[in-house]
């Protein structure tokens, strides 16, 4: 079995590994629909619209862009024991995300902590870069995950 | 006009103004919705497998939960000269967000900068809460706006 498509414990993980996502590929209809819903400024509806803006043209949301950061992790090879369950996120989105874009996302192990207060878990800090084709960066995130320690045996 | 639903540029808010939003009311069926699309786990796709998760039941991606909370501040009193763009976020869920929770941000001017490089414009610190009807904190959100300085008229 591939090492990759395991499912990993905190005890499984490593400082430094990487994951590499699967791909997404935006279009205007859908950061239009998702704007309408959660974000609607006209510069993540309308085309026309978004020129005399900030961005110049249509940008999708930076929570679409997380949403679908989020979608491609959660199907992609980094299989955490109970889920991917994060309790703090830190995000920036340095270029908008565009229609025409496909995205993909690398994440990155940089820390491993057992907690104190729970033994039987740890919060593990993962940093994920979100590229489109071109590889700007639309998004960095770097979120910090409970992990559950691998169940000891009894005897 | 009421202040508070005057478009603001950098200029125009001041450090401890607060703004609260409306309320938007949240049934399972939309977070089965989201989930399907961004955030395909167990614990948010169907309230029998979430049982035995860490979250004892049915509960909202942390990503829905922030883009209603956008949704809310897009809608809500405070109208930002140029619209509502962050240039990045610090975010957390101390408390998960149920089915039959109705959701309200309330936002803190925390800190305001203008650019050293465009003096044009700004970074506006905004801390929002986002509660459910009892009072539990959902979301507690920092982020960075990008807020232009009001045009200086030409005489």
């Amino acid at each position: 079995m591939d090492n990759q498509d395991e499912i990993r414990y905190l005890d499984d993980l490593h400082i430094g590994e990487r994951f590499l996502t699967g791909t997404h590929e935006l279009d205007a209809n859908q950061i239009i629909e998702f704007a309408k819903q959660f974000d609607p400024q006209p510069f993540h509806l309308d085309d026309n619209a978004a020129q005399s803006t900030l961005f110049g043209g249509l940008a999708a949301s930076g929570w679409h862009t997380a949403a679908i950061t989020m979608q491609l992790q959660v199907t992609g090879p980094m299989h955490i024991a109970g889920g991917m369950i994060g309790a703090g996120v830190e995000l920036s989105w340095p270029t908008p995300t565009r229609p025409g874009d496909v995205l993909q996302a690398e994440s990155e192990i940089e820390d491993i902590r057992i907690s104190k207060s729970r033994p039987d878990r740890g919060i593990v800090t993962v940093r994920t870069i979100t590229r489109n084709q071109r590889g700007d960066i639309l998004q960095d995130t770097r979120a910090k995950l409970i992990v559950p320690c691998r169940p000891i045996l009894k005897k």
